[in-house]
């Protein structure tokens, strides 16, 4: 059985990330925006009782990630807001479409109403970014996947949109995994040095990765006993005599200056993974906004 | 004298962020990154007395931002790596252009990388954006400012970076400047009633700030004391019209859809500033490398 | 119109903080009290079922503040204990009069009471003296205002416990509005050099001060187009005339050395603002009892 | 032997206070005071390389307490500032005289300034009233001590202040001995019950106290075996005729409304220990000011 | 009256410890588990949807302790999990006791489970050895106590499993009672100058203990007005000496070397306190185990 | 290549945990240690500059582990102390053997010592009965290695001390690898579907292992792809055939009521791995003490 049939085939079904992860992003950013003395413009303006009901609409077409996020930004300000969601992680909307309707005291809706959108924003730009890759890649056998290269501070986030755009996660951190790179190699004496240093260290609960950059190199991992490679920066065709060359015996992920015009050919040189880092450094926020409508 | 001419002309020189701002941000990237085992790979592979000499390089054209928190990532590491700056936060960079040069022990310098450039990458990217809206609209009296639409986490590294760039702050979050917006405005009952309640309300050390839609709206902001009013999505020539009918009474500040390409006549038109919240929200990281040039 | 007509000339509505800044703070203290064992002598002594209904009751005449941080010290312990508050913050009390009624299990009333009486004591106690500057200078135009003079780790709160005394508050931190003081100006070359240099750094959303020893600064700062001045330990007449060289044209602070028995004159003068530092960091704790009236 | 001769007799050397405690208070007020953007007036206005020598000075009567975060602010702005102490913790000092002498980079002394006095001005006036109350009874045999009466999140700091004042500290919390109160005596089913209870209860290394109202209680006390005893609001002549009833067995603390004015004939009662709830809940600041004497 | 009369003589009824200190530690403990992305087997594997019934059960006899440590594993995982015990902290159990039934969502019991064994495993495992030795001792009148050689992190939720198992506590730390030893004695300059140093030093409130070698220490100690001693190293007999020589006059410990086959005869030679650092240091985890009943 | 030689065959040099690791769990047990007012009984017996010469030694057979936050303990204390290692982690010691020698601050040295030995003696047991196991099956092909049964708080100290003692690491937590076990199976519908659900949804760079508790269900998950198998509560006879049964096409690991009797059959059964639970779970503190050799 070839190895890349060992993995991730289909998009997994979303688990949400424990809400106390949620919170204690939600928390900080909350912090950073209500500093020492709270909303103070909603304090002076709007009247202690007032009600609104609001909602929040897609301005662009994209694909939702951080609705929890957004959630939690509300009721940690207020407990007593609704918050009723009309679209979740994973799902695609087109301007207009509503994502949640929320209604409570204005006050806290006013005050909670900006880092709810970062949240929601942000996460959902990678997963926009994800999906728009993924679909690129329709109907080909690879799957697309992120890299380390993600904002400070929101891995985790970032890692579960790149999930709800249909993507699959590389590894989480310097610790979950062993991938070894260019540098690597060349310190610990070639690609073989390299490799039976992380075998003969590594516990067997641990994935071996190591980067490659020509097909002798290959060539070398795979007679080392190399099970997933990473193909660096390669075109389609050398790819392709790549995915030839290993026969099933590794997984193998593309990686280096794939963009959106050129991902196809990639994931269509028979490759199981293509790894992006800009689905998570560079996604553009997704507008989405909120609008008032009945305050009472 | 106009109240335009009493605020922020020239590119402030840049203060250093408090060491222990950076340092807490930096923690929390490292801990995220390292997770429970630390870097398991250079553990593994990199022999245990390996020396590098790095040069961290500028792959684009940029602006730099975010130096601080790079070094901070190395020295939280290892604190007997050294970095040698050659360009720091606010200067410009060209493809190749060396931005510092680190050296010390090789899993050390391997283990911080990832954080290191994540933070200046994105920070830069910033600085980028702001600059080159900066650049587009030399030669008038507007200047560039940001929004609340920041990454979550990271408000006074981005707010920084917007500095670097050449661009301003505008408040920091919900405490320390009052804005009045439109939702405000339809709760409290119109522009004067927002208006006298907040500054009613508001100590002498805040500053009020009231969002308008149309010049009647700003006539009316203008007769009731507004000292800073915001003009929400109007085009250039409404833009030219608020201006004359302001009369140098208030500080005026332009919104709404503002890109590269229509920078320039919104900044024409003779508002003081003209903010825009795809600099911190959307801003794609800056390309940078880090090359091993010697390893022993 | 006098820039003094649009800054706040009523008490406002207090808001109250948001909770979660309540409750770290009270959770801060419990833990400083329940160590690692918590409260022993009621774990030994008192009954595991015995139930308390206990009154709150002022025993000097004040104005309280801090009643959120005193419910939350009792809903952390034990979040069945009721507690029904009869004052909230910003009301009057003379001796005797019931601040709130607490109910539930003995040993948590016991275990809590310590910590809410330290807030609310402390808190009531710098609203009751910002209370007795407000009242003794009534019938003028200015308004008390208070300093950084705080108490480490409790500035937010101090600062809403001067408005619930009906003062308001100066800036929050180092960070929200500038204050150029004598070695500033010192260090800068002088008033007008200080001044022009936070005006060229400062963005629109910044409130700049400056402070002046003598007319002769004061007349340099307007003429440099200051906005809100800060006049050092100046006697009332100097004051007075102050007022009329300024003539509308900034808001005027007077600070420094001011009493109960000082404050009138000051506040007669005309200035908008007097700020007082003792107010919160040598405010007596208010006196206030917890009786147990029924314990079965 | 009586068991008062076995306690704290002469003013304990002072051991500072662990320097991470004290960071860790210090970091928080600083946190506090420069929000998300540092000191904005000095990064405006002060020139980058400027030095300054300042001089922190007593301005009345007093005794030090508080000097290690006072230094510790200015360190953990700057590393390279030098904190020249004059006086420590425990030192009396009158107006005019030097506590410290400071230089370094003049930014950095102004930043962390208000911070610094604030810890010191603080702690110094627990230590001032504390020290006022010890020579009040100088030449009886009893003891100024504190109580649970602190200012929130600043129990250590202000206990340590006491120590320096020459009084000794009563427990650090609920949990580190046994204080049964009035309302403990009266659930637990009177004097004898509750002493029983918690004798039963504490381990051995847990001290034992009992409030009590009157000699009856005294007496009853006593019987069951108390060898700690807190008369609680009794007259001069009463603490007199429990001291002799007491005859050596037990520790005796009197407590309640004792002011400067009347604590000379409580403490010539004979009692061990006289304990004060305002000399943490109610000390005025002591006032420290910081010249500064050379910049350039 | 003996001292030893007036310390702690059966189990004290057993206090839960504060919810807020337990769910601290279990929240480090569940982010130690989950990680950034959770449980990953769970996610995948078990459908969303799924609900089960499951049984903790004893595996081995034990004493119980932990059990609320258990109960917030599930419920901060999941507020909706049932967690019923059948048995709480001090019970005893054999195999195949029901300690808690819980059932609610599949996904949510797995994830919590190992968090939840691990808090109750090594707490019931600590109470088990306490009450090992408390049995063992049955009868005498010494009570059994633990020491400062606790597991980092875990010292209040081990000194709680103490009590479960019906021992007693000594000092929470070093700052909450005093403890001389060898070294203090050798550097302070004999058994006399400590404990006269540390009499002279400590408050009223803070219990002295001083540990001595022989019995020519023991009579200089008890001479010098010692109330706690502790008897380090010696043999029955030496013990029996030491209790007639100190007739009452101070409580005694004993400590050192001591297992369940000796800890009789030193408990039945007349000391108040066996001290012993292996039941919080080396007590092997109580095995149970989770069994699922039914799942749907 | 059978699979088995692709993971670590030797014991893997020892990286050290990253420092802030170490200083962070450190920090967290000194505060548990010093409470609020640090070591009482140094600062009133010990003087004030006395300096000590002490020698850490081991006083049973043991291997070393923990001994950088052993370390640590000395230097957050007081950076002065010096701390000179003669053993490391992963070093076998005698009774007698020298570990470290401290000199410096006597008082330092003392508050420091326990909570170091508490970090030493703990991991230096849990890496000594990882030895013995290790030693146990020294000639056979298998490793030991540990499990998710680690004390709260500790995991990755403990993960750390396993591989001191020659062992390797299971995965650190429930988001770094999959393992499906006899309750995942279950609910999943059978060890196929279970291990399609688990590829399906699992990036490449997760590890799967699936437990099995007969060879049917063995020869099942072969051919259903798994590459690992956990091998549950088999006698040796059984693994033999299980080995033969797989024939390299999967690791396999053996687990189960193993001791240091029963380990050495089922190491030479052929498994690649046996993994115990008790070396971290239930582990004997390693004795330790600290000699003061000289004090002035």
């Amino acid at each position: 059985m070839p190895l890349n049939d060992l993995v991730a085939k289909s998009a997994p079904s979303l688990a949400p990330l424990p809400s106390h992860f949620i919170d204690a992003a939600v928390r900080l950013a909350l912090d950073e925006d209500l500093g020492r003395a709270g909303d103070i413009t909603s304090q002076a303006v709007i009247p202690v009782g007032a009600q609104s009901e609001v909602t929040m609409r897609a301005r662009k077409n994209g694909c939702i990630a951080g609705s929890d996020a957004a959630r939690a930004a509300f009721k940690i300000i207020d407990p007593n807001i609704q918050f009723a969601p009309e679209r979740t992680d994973g799902d695609t909307v087109s301007p207009g479409d509503v994502i949640a309707r929320i209604s409570g005291a204005s006050r806290g809706i006013l005050t909670a109403e900006r880092v709810a959108l970062n949240f929601l924003g942000h996460l959902s730009g990678v997963a926009t970014e994800t999906q728009a890759l993924v679909r690129a890649i329709d109907g080909t056998s690879a799957r697309i996947c992120c890299t380390r290269k993600t904002t400070p501070g929101l891995r985790a986030l970032e890692k579960h949109a790149v999930l709800a755009g249909g993507g699959v996660n590389h590894r989480f951190g310097l610790d979950d995994a062993i991938l070894i790179k260019d540098n690597h190699i060349a310190m610990a004496g070639g690609v073989t040095a390299a490799l039976k240093a992380a075998q003969n260290a590594a516990g067997h609960m641990v994935a071996i990765e190591i980067e490659v950059d020509n097909l002798a190199q290959l060539e070398e991992a795979l007679a080392a006993g190399a099970k997933i490679v990473l193909l660096d920066n390669m075109p389609p065709e050398t790819l392709k005599e790549a995915v030839a060359l290993t026969a099933g015996r590794a997984i193998l992920e593309a990686s280096g200056n794939i963009t959106l015009e050129t991902v196809k050919p990639v994931a269509e040189s028979g490759v199981g993974f293509v790894s992006v880092g800009w689905i998570t450094h560079s996604a553009p926020c997704l507008d989405i906004g909120l609008d008032f409508e009945v305050s009472r």
